[in-house]
């Protein structure tokens, strides 16, 4: 999705908490309904073939459609006046200041390859603003949510958690996350990931979104990437920030249009590396 | 682990169906064993230093030396003749022709970030010969294991099934993994490594033992690494040749002793691979 998601004229006010708990169980039932479509096509073993390949079968895709589909007739019955943003349809314009966010399935070639590290993404922007953010990964079970205020985590057994980044000023102690090193397609963006992570304590890949939620979590310090849609990232915003991390483009920018991204568990880490990532 | 496993003089007959019954039944306590050890270090939001930062607090060779402490112990008092080669103390030599291949943390960096994606392996040779192997993953609750004869899965509801890898005889259908481009430490192994990348279908890093699970389960049709040690290795081989695979290093050799690796779903596709890996 490579739709820049523009600034509505005149926002109205920020939901009431009435309307803020309504949003919030709307959002967990998008993602309970997400999971129930996708879960089917998740390790079955076909040959699954790419977005790329016309006219073959494609569990992505089809698992993909299917839920997006059914999110989109919730929010028509829910919140008719709220505006959709998803990956494979085109955009619904609402009569409000909200828009969800949608991702069914985050994270396609973990999907395509049965890592359970892909994600269900769901998220509202009041105008330009993430107010709220769920990651589900129906496999493992485990979700990973934001209000805006706090961040949650139910994990494998059910139990919930609050969620905090930890402190990690100095990029020689940080962990670091991509999920790939293909992500970085020109050789300024090449060059400029592998001044940071040269300089971290250790960098993994393959992580997708849920990289981002074992940021808010305490466990990854750094992530750095590039080449992202509006619709990986807007869900995980709050999710990391009410965690108590940062997220921005490389230059220090807001992340909701997706691009470039940094996110770190602390501000020290952010800003060192924010400025390795700018040097020449 | 560098050592090599070598080849013991006058090996004796193999188990018979009773002592093969007793040596998986041991395989699984061992597995349950030290998936109790290691489980408490996982997902513990402390400053986690690396092996080679002496002296701090380090989570993960806490939870991998309990775990095989708590493994030799077992197999002490159960298979007292049986010889044993673990990650974090001296071989033991036996007095049998058997030995186990013990690690109890493979993916050091994924559980130090929090991905589920690290394992418990357990294996076992008679002579130089892998005769049963278990993957155990204690935070999903999956396990992969094979008597050499055949290989199954647990899964995170405790449904057990078959496994079995899938036909993929051409590499541009091929889904790749590799745990990190970083495993390939010279020019000529990143260059082995490109060449079979840029014809395969999708790559995808990060998935140490996992990913040899998901390709004896038939979801990864190719996986190409370098620089393993025989006990990150040694408990996979049967998953993945009882499932129907291939596992050899890049000159087509037996694969215990790790070093640079290769594994297949299929028999074209791996020698389609081992062309390439081997070509100027």
């Amino acid at each position: 999705m490579s739709r820049d998601i523009r600034r509505l004229q005149s926002p109205s006010p920020r939901a009431s908490s009435h309307e803020a708990a309504l949003f919030l169980k709307t959002a967990h039932d998008l993602a309970d309904l997400a999971g129930t479509k996708v879960l089917p096509y998740f390790r079955k073993s076909v040959r699954i073939d790419n977005k790329a390949s016309n006219g073959l079968f494609d569990p992505v895709t089809t698992a993909d459609t299917a839920a997006e589909r059914a999110m989109r007739k919730h929010l028509a019955a829910t919140l008719p006046n709220h505006g959709i943003v998803g990956e494979e349809f085109a955009e619904l314009k609402g009569t409000s200041d909200y828009r969800w966010v949608l991702d069914p399935i985050d994270g396609t070639r973990a999907f395509i390859m049965g890592y359970p590290l892909w994600g269900v993404l769901v998220g509202l922007l009041h105008v330009d603003t993430p107010i709220l953010g769920i990651m589900d990964q129906p496999y493992t079970r485990e979700r990973f949510w934001s209000d805006g205020k706090k961040s949650e985590y139910r994990d494998t057994t059910g139990k919930v958690r609050r969620l905090k980044t930890r402190a990690c000023p100095d990029l020689s102690h940080a962990t670091l996350a991509s999920t790939s090193p293909d992500l970085f397609t020109t050789p300024a963006e090449k060059a400029a990931f592998n001044r940071v992570s040269a300089k971290a304590r250790l960098t993994r890949y393959g992580g997708d979104c849920y990289a981002y939620c074992l940021l808010a979590a305490g466990q990854v310090d750094l992530i750095v990437e590039a080449g992202l849609k509006a619709v990986d990232i807007v869900a995980l915003i709050p999710i990391i920030e009410a965690a108590g991390g940062y997220i921005t483009t490389w230059d220090g920018k807001p992340a909701i249009n997706g691009g470039r991204i940094i996110a770190s568990g602390d501000a020290k880490l952010h800003a060192a590396a924010l400025e390795l990532l700018a040097s020449k």
